[in-house]
């Protein structure tokens, strides 16, 4: 730290991201992506003529992309805030609703940006136990008189809760922001943006990241009641307005005009994620149940960073993290069928080796 | 506002950027774009083998555009930071370098979005009033023991300082952060980048939008002492750290293998520019001297905001300021000669209709 810096930031420790190897050379199962590419029509969206336009600013208000995601999604244009990857979301999200004296709570077990992001701003933290299985008891954040964010399905575990046992949340704290995220709900679990008519506390996060090929194209919106999404717009515009580029908003209009080819594809990786299972549980493997594009599983014999260890000199990268609840578990991406075959040969001969 | 908000942002008036017509049917002489559209390189660049892996996140690091940037510029990586426009390296160092004790210092008139983010982190703003003939004297600045941020070549004025004279801000108070705003630099302005290597309390902002034809696709990028762009980096990785995207990157990466594409461009701007003005002594304006990509020049017989829209119904937008000392101006961005005539006829024909 330089002696200019905000002392404020001296403890700040930065989000540490799945590490993004510049050689291709792995099969990368380290960071949820898809393994499907972006559908046709976005490949001929970001056209040489879009690249020509370079040149002149992108619509600040992204008003055709924020109309097109209502029209998907069912609400209206002032209910959609578009941002630069959900993490952008997250960001604003914490600026606008969170403070020193307000708090934030989430589960001690969920996406690792949320204390990232209340480190930053000094908010303090209130981290909230999943039960022993790793999911996550509503109960527990019934009147906590602070924000609450979650992810649901959560990170890494892969859990997720039904939009019911999410309105118990929202009922419990109605004067309180609950910002769920919502970067995996593609893959079979239930979103709960239809409730956002009806509470005006619900802030719910998506990602064009996972279920729609695009982590390389950074968006990200949210959906929430048109309070929230203003509040949201004020930050927005107060750091940068023109957070959205070009090239991103072409293909996003392009991406939400093949919404079957993307939700084809979801329906095809949560096919492999349940043959993934199986074949990891016939190995003795405990793998929790999942509605996302990951796995969470534990080998019989070996922990995460063990057996991340093996697999990567074996050219498979995947996740682990060393902290005491986790320490046994790897997190699988599910990519395409013949990359999980070679993760699964990777398995066996990792564990041959012993 | 809704009740969620964090109530010190009540007052927080954001940033309002110059309008960004969806019709193209205007010469569009308001938000300082290129004219040219971005070099044959960057067409390439953006291919559709590109667009195909946006399935895969960016490289976070933005290691090879950090030390391409590094190699242009003559420094190395560690003092370069690359954001999503220099609107996010403002944002950026506000959050790293300023607080409610420190306070900033900029210029009464300057880029109006120093003071949003003044307002946002809740910074006092120290505004420090430009000469009569708008020209910032550095000795002003001198000793103040807070940051300070400036643009040079200033905005909407045109007018730039010195290096020699933005040293001796330096050296005048070398306990803070002094924060050089270069994104109009390229078009005759000397930069203060070789004198990072001197001054750890220097950060020099640019961006790709107005010199290098990329303002669709939102690139700035910081250079500055090791210790300042480490601190910047903290912030960024702990509030966006995929921030660039994939064809951003790969757009960028081409700009600058076609750097003598864009400068010469520059100095054909610079050329039609000092027609332009010119043109407008002729017909009884005054122009401040400029060397950026605009104008700011004032109608013997009209306030600006008159001018603007007598222009705009004839199709040309510029850009106006109802504030004292600014109401008689126009800014005028410097577009292609043929625009340029155009909007000297659209300012003849303005006139005599009066």
């Amino acid at each position: 730290m330089s002696r200019f810096m905000n002392p404020r930031f001296a403890a700040l420790r930065p989000y540490v991201p799945g590490e993004q190897p510049r050689e291709m050379r792995y099969v990368k199962l380290n960071t949820n992506e898809s393994p499907y590419p972006p559908a046709p029509a976005v490949l001929a969206a970001v056209s040489a003529a879009e690249v020509r336009r370079l040149n002149l600013y992108p619509d600040p208000d992204c008003r055709l992309l924020r109309e097109k995601l209502a029209a998907r999604y069912g609400v209206g244009p002032e209910n959609v805030l578009v941002a630069n990857g959900s993490d952008e979301v997250l960001n604003f999200a914490f600026m606008a609703f969170c403070d020193a004296e307000s708090g934030v709570a989430c589960p001690d077990i969920s996406y690792g940006f949320y204390p990232v992001l209340a480190a930053l701003y000094g908010v303090p933290l209130r981290e909230v136990p999943l039960a022993e299985d790793f999911s996550l008891r509503p109960e527990d954040y019934f009147g906590l008189g602070c924000p609450v964010v979650f992810a649901n399905p959560n990170a890494p575990t892969g859990r997720a809760i039904r939009p019911a046992q999410v309105e118990r949340i929202l009922q419990n704290d109605p004067d309180h922001v609950v910002l769920v995220d919502e970067a995996y709900v593609d893959f079979g679990a239930e979103s709960c943006v239809p409730l956002v008519s009806k509470y005006d506390n619900l802030l719910v996060s998506m990602t064009f990241s996972k279920s729609r090929s695009m982590a390389g194209g950074r968006l990200g919106f949210a959906i929430g009641s048109a309070g929230l999404i203003g509040d949201l717009e004020k930050i927005r515009c107060s750091t940068n307005p023109y957070n959205i580029n070009r090239l991103t908003m072409a293909a996003a209009l392009a991406t939400l005009d093949s919404d079957d080819y993307y939700m084809e594809n979801c329906r095809r990786i949560a096919q492999t994620r349940d043959r993934t299972a199986e074949q990891l549980a016939k190995r003795g493997f405990s793998t929790l149940p999942s509605l996302t594009n990951f796995l969470f599983t534990a080998c019989p014999e070996m922990s995460g960073e063990q057996l991340y260890q093996k697999l990567r000199a074996r050219g498979v990268l995947v996740r682990y993290w060393n902290t005491p609840r986790l320490k046994d578990y790897i997190r699988v991406t599910i990519g395409s069928p013949e990359e999980m075959e070679t993760f699964l040969a990777a398995v066996d001969a990792s564990r041959e080796e012993r």
